[in-house]
């Protein structure tokens, strides 16, 4: 049997890790990840063979991945947050797919066990870290037009708008993509109050984490790097400062139970 | 000090419980959860003072959390999932709202120090089960009219329809809901193919889960209860068979750097 483990390892803490996932760690002879992901995983990772690939190259990753699995190594593809969102999970599948179809050549990879071992992700540790933001329906849209036309990207915010859903916002930024997120914000503003509250949460639950509540007219790129989640709440997200402690929370409705 | 956890304990699989959430517990001197919850949990609730509620009295249970530890003891209110998507943290800082306005008389809250450890949901369990379904922009909806007028709901869906969002229902039905599912359904269909595959997951990663791949045309309120997890793909989520295996994918878009 040939066996790839496809697991998620949280947004940061070692605290967040799910148990099956360090199990599955240390069934794995072989890990397939960027070595960032690898550095809050600490001692489960000694001994292991490491590949790492530059960031950029996730087809590369997940054809390595399959095909060390396939060569009889119980194997390991790994990146934190929850894999099986905006991660590699889909990609072992997207050529799992291609194989089916005879468009790859690598018959073996239909014999590889797949395990998919999903993580928290970063909305929902930023969500955590200011109170329950996510208390009500909610949407995440990627910014990153790398692989989604961006006429595609903007009819999502516009539905993120309409459908008044909680937003998150993933791959806001990058070095070559600055203005999405601005757009974005302009997009969200036709549809919700200006004071809408919005995290922006960088290197969320790690030791150099930054967390800032501002409003929505306050949200700009340059504050905000590929390291950082951006979350908007929607119409009815309330900003509370209790003391020297603040909370964003998105209300479920009861609050014509406590009247 | 007063301190209250506010903890959410995964899709099922004590597995999937992160070590912070059994930290919390294991801190605490008293529990405030729905009994079920607790069993997953196993012996670190052993010798905690555990306050059960009815399923409904939500907003007692968050009430007693605060009191509690408002009172002096380190108390963890429990629920499975996450805690903050759909369940008790956005209770708590409702509460919490109401108090600093002057409209609740227990002023002592204010000064209970909170932490929300945050868990994986039913929504990642399942699209791991199945594969990558959440591998592209995705939306919840809860179908509960109990606290969201049905207006609004409806709204939200058609918003996922017109984003082309995966859309994860929670609370599809209850012994006293089950036409909103099947209009649900019908309104998704207006925006995406018949054919779109559509997952049916019971008690997720729990002894007696129980998956279902079906398409949207096929899904119907009758096969669904309020244990079940019901996720729609996009217009581009593809249901793959491996031989007795088989997938559910959304992909990112790297089939044109594929070929």
């Amino acid at each position: 049997m040939t066996k790839l483990f496809v697991v998620g390892t949280g947004p940061g803490d070692a605290n967040l890790v799910a148990p099956k996932a360090i199990e599955a760690i240390k069934a794995s002879s072989d890990l397939v990840a960027y070595g960032l992901y690898l550095e809050i995983l600490g001692g489960v990772c000694d001994g292991k063979q490491h590949h790492d690939l530059p960031l950029g190259e996730e087809i590369g990753r997940a054809r390595l991945a399959l095909d060390l699995a396939a060569a009889g190594k119980t194997t390991a593809l790994i990146s934190s947050g929850d894999i099986g969102i905006y991660a590699m999970a889909t990609l072992v599948f997207e050529l799992l797919d291609q194989q089916l179809q005879g468009k790859e050549n690598s018959p073996e990879w239909l014999d590889v066990e797949i395990e998919v071992v999903p993580g928290i992700s970063a909305m929902q540790a930023g969500a955590a870290r200011v109170g329950a933001m996510l208390g009500h329906d909610f949407c995440t849209v990627s910014l990153s037009d790398l692989l989604t036309p961006w006429q595609t990207i903007e009819k999502r915010i516009h539905s993120a708008g309409t459908g008044d859903f909680v937003v998150s916002f993933y791959n806001p930024v990058s070095k070559k993509r600055d203005w999405q997120l601005n757009t974005a914000r302009d997009i969200l503003l036709q549809y919700r109050p200006a004071t809408t509250p919005v995290l922006i949460g960088r290197q969320l639950t790690r030791p150099d984490e930054s967390i800032k509540i501002i409003t929505l007219a306050e949200l700009d790129a340059k504050d905000v790097d590929m390291f950082t989640l951006v979350s908007v709440g929607n119409s009815e997200s309330r900003h509370i400062v209790n003391g020297s402690k603040e909370w964003v929370y998105t209300p479920r409705g009861y609050k014509k139970k406590l009247i």
